[in-house]
């Protein structure tokens, strides 16, 4: 097809549901699944594969509008239905190809959107829906078709034994020329039960128009809806299934994969070996050949090559680990940037800081960057050992190759190759241990 | 029915078992499931459903009592069969109805219970017993039964091969007649292998009695029986299904059901959120939107609306933590009431201590509450900043609006507005952390 | 049979595959199971069962070799297949029997190798295979019998419908009498399409040869190849399942058992309670109604009777923990022999120590066992009291019943008996805090 054929295609998502089912005040389209809202997963996919993207909210919605940028938001201010709310947005239509998706569907993937699409812009196809055949269709729509071609979709309550035996499901995504899907969206009837408007319908307006109608398969995995919070639940099980399956297809050792929770931009290279649980918040890259040890907990932070991680250790935003280094059980690290070779191995919070090479940070030392309204900054140089138990109180400068004693309260600034103590000096009373305790003893016998 | 037409149902539980198969030298009554010994769960639905316990223990079993208070206990001091235990407790059985349970099946539903009951009590039905269809049936006794009517019980050991192609098969658990009951067991005869008197042949004396026996079906996770560790990991696992089922059911949202471990008596409020790798232990109250991160451990607590606990946050008895408090990571909480607003973010433990409202506490802070023999309280004010490493030597007490500086070793009263110190000021050497180090290389190649 | 008519039985182990399909850029035979190498596993089993083993590696192995180490290696200096391997060890058959096994087989148990040397050591079999049936047969090579007798082993590309639906599946291993195992491995011809020599045409071979061909059945999970890291995670899933199902009949409680790691030489005596999300690295032994508590992490450390470890807890190689003892939360223990009754319950950090019977470790205490070069050691007596938020500087040494005071940093010996304190005294500035706030505050609204 020559460049000057080109036909936009605009994905409309309807994100307008509440999340009564749920039993939440937050939108369904802002329940999350691998650290982020469903809504944005669905916009991840949807812009692969479409031009242009608008989203349907329901009224009260700016925190869904938030996510949807910078994508548009149309309101659907009556809840009339799905018809209804697809056509709030018929504004964006423009003359290509429409689909519309719904935000709480969220794990349909790109390839499965390109497909349907295909599908639909085929010779002849006037509309193109997605189905499934689930493990267990009980509650779903069954989509009538002869010879491939979609005949009708029959709702349960409506279908035959004969029609309930059929295992092809509708996952109620549809996808047609701008101005057909107008046209049907238009004469979509709401003489039902409800009163409602449904988009499925415009299957019945396609067929009745000689349309021809096709169904694009997808896994039940995809298309499995999301209404309440175990449908949720299974949601981020798929989800999870699909990026520790990526990973190790990427050379990534999972010891025990179903105990390693992923955020869908995980960065892991060949080699990095993931020990059992451990959780990826967003924003994280890890480099090859590093480690990443139990009970490990990391979001926002870059770990360098051969570095190992944990067990028990939190990496939180903006951090960064150099290649090599090694941070310890019951670690926090936040917005600190750890040369190569640096050491922070037991008990110690090292926040808005840098640490230069081969820096060695003791048991139990607090890099202490807030005074109650400020965040101050802590700078280590390189070659340096700070003591255990150390509070270096930030701001405050250390430079390379100093010695801080251990247990030290460090105020003000270390040159290099200075060693800096802040401890009192201890004195040994004989026998008043003893004494002291002996006291407490006869003072719990006394009542 | 009337009210004066009430009619007494007693519930015989059997809790007489050794640990044998278990390898354990606990009884098998009081091995644990979500943290509460198997008997009391039995308990719990019993005492839904039946007017009267009474357990029948073995000798030498007085945690099991214990347990069983304020219910009555009997002991079977002869081990002779389920029938010779259930006859032990003859004198509890009054003159309504009378089921006999077991302390191995104890995740038996109060529904269950008392749909069992009902049957026994349909016109004409003289014994009731409870069924299930398990999806491997091998083991079980079978439920052989016309038109709805039990002829008999038969074991797998004695069946035919059409016998064993019986899917309903026997749980055990009987419900009677008192009177009729007493006369069964009295009948019932230990001609077997093994000498017992075994209750299943009251279904062979109640048929012959020409009663109509009847079965009411149960799910397998709620009639299955412990007998090893490996049937104590099954039940466990039906029993947390069930637990998060019902929290996700209230709307709770578990990221990873499968790996939030919660006890029965867990309380999650709607939109309360709960990560990956979280163990809820007895008596915690979760308010709504408060959100409990990975690798967090509660017991015995309660969490206010708002509050973000770790990750990786010990929260331990007699704790309370306000709305919209901060608990962090490598965080412990004991006996400690928390206002709302509370920070304690890093590495601290705060044991028999009071914080005012928007207080901070910096990290590394210990309360020192305990000098080997006393435990002492701690109260601190509203809006205190308490810098990062400090420690607070319980009993003390620091008012509101106070600041303790970093470090610092807290001994006496601290009145409100002050500042506290308790560190020595820094020294700095010139050159001399150098020196030292060099010294120490020196003697390392020297050998 | 008599003695003297020992047969020597010889295994050859082969281990020179590449990581190629794990995108490693380490052998195949040292990625990881339950915290081992996967040769070492097969080692292990291999060695139960036959009395000389011999591994061939392939170039630049050093590293293979160091895991096969005692036992021989071979190099396969090119790749020209599994029979081609096989020879390579020939030198190593002597005249007993000998079977061809594969470092990517690892879980296959000495019960399994010792039914297939017995299978071929009956009169008549000339060689014998194993078998499985895996429940998704389809890439495996299928095995074709007849009456009990293998007729040959045809390839899934290679196979008719009819073939195909056999579901007995060739796992490759083989064994035969060393003289005809020779001949046949010499006779395997390369005319395939890669040109290789396989193993597997010694199957053809021994039936022209009319030796009667036998296959021993084991279980898929004992069988499977690793070959992936899908695979591998496969493996260690069923490697795990297998050790926590050992320790569930062994009389040890775990709660959630597929939450508990446990690594092949885990030791976990009766009455041992485990509770969720425990990983034991190598090297650990736990003592009779000792508790390991969630989120605990061990290695190559014991546990004696009654102790209480975790939640949180680390304990790192060469540690021992007296009888009830109790290391509490977010504590870290290595190189540390604690007696009877020692209390270490909140974040503390002790390493290279010795700690003396029911004393007493208070919360944030660390050991500062390490100057930047060398690790010193450090030794508590029994009954003493090390305040909270202590540091210990070693070397150094604290007697019996000593007590050190809360915020010390302890340098000197601390004799028996004494009260030793390293903090300075506190002092307390009235409304400084306040002015101290308010001044931050008022800098801030000033920006």
């Amino acid at each position: 097809m020559s460049h000057s054929s080109f036909r936009p295609a605009t994905a409309v998502l309807l994100a307008a549901g509440l999340g009564t089912r749920m039993k939440s005040s937050r939108p369904k389209a802002l329940q999350h699944l691998a650290g982020g809202p469903m809504l944005a997963h669905l916009l991840k996919s949807a812009a692969e594969v479409f031009d242009r993207l608008v989203v349907v909210i329901g009224p009260d919605m700016a925190d869904v509008a938030e996510v949807a940028a910078p994508y548009p938001v149309v309101v659907q201010h009556d809840r009339l239905g799905t018809a209804h709310a697809a056509l709030q947005a018929e504004q964006w239509f423009g003359d290509g190809d429409v689909a519309v998706l719904y935000a709480d569907n969220p794990l349909i993937s790109a390839q499965t959107l390109a497909a349907l699409l295909e599908e639909r812009r085929k010779p002849g196809v006037g509309l193109a829906l997605l189905a499934m055949r689930p493990a267990d269709p009980a509650r779903y729509g069954r989509v009538v078709a002869n010879a491939g071609n979609v005949e009708r979709i029959v709702e349960w309550s409506d279908a035959t034994a004969e029609e309930r035996a059929i295992d092809l499901c509708n996952a109620g995504v549809l996808c047609a020329d701008a101005a057909d899907f107008r046209r049907w969206l238009h004469a979509v009837r709401n003489h039902n039960a409800k009163g409602e408007f449904y988009l499925t319908d415009v299957v019945d307006l396609a067929v009745a128009d000689h349309a021809q109608v096709r169904a694009v398969e997808a896994a039940e995995d995809e298309l499995r809806g999301v209404n309440s919070r175990s449908e949720l639940a299974q949601a981020e099980a798929a989800l999870q299934k699909r990026l520790r399956q990526n990973a190790m297809d990427n050379g990534v050792t999972l010891v025990a994969p179903e105990t390693v929770f992923l955020a869908s931009d995980t960065q892991l290279a060949a080699d990095v070996l993931v020990e059992p649980n451990v959780v990826f918040g967003p924003g994280v890259t890890v480099h090859e050949g590093a480690v990443i040890r139990a009970f490990s907990h990391l979001e926002g932070c870059e770990v360098h090559a051969g570095a190992v991680i944990g067990p028990y250790a939190r990496l939180r935003p903006e951090t960064s680990v150099g290649e090599n280094a090694r941070i310890g059980n019951f670690v926090e690290l936040k917005s600190a940037t750890l040369a190569e070779g640096v050491k922070v191995n037991h008990l110690s919070y090292i926040g808005n800081a840098q640490v230069g090479a081969h820096t060695n940070i003791g048991a139990g030392t607090i890099v202490c960057n807030y005074d109650g309204v400020f965040k101050h900054n802590t700078s280590i140089g390189k070659n340096t050992f700070v003591g255990s138990n150390s509070v270096l109180v930030a701001p405050v400068e250390i430079g390379d190759n100093a010695l801080i004693a251990a247990g030290s309260t460090i105020t003000d600034t270390v040159p290099a190759d200075a060693l800096a103590l802040g401890r009192a000096r201890q004195t040994t009373k004989p026998e008043r241990g003893k004494l002291f305790k002996d006291a407490l003893k006869a003072k719990k016998e006394n009542g």
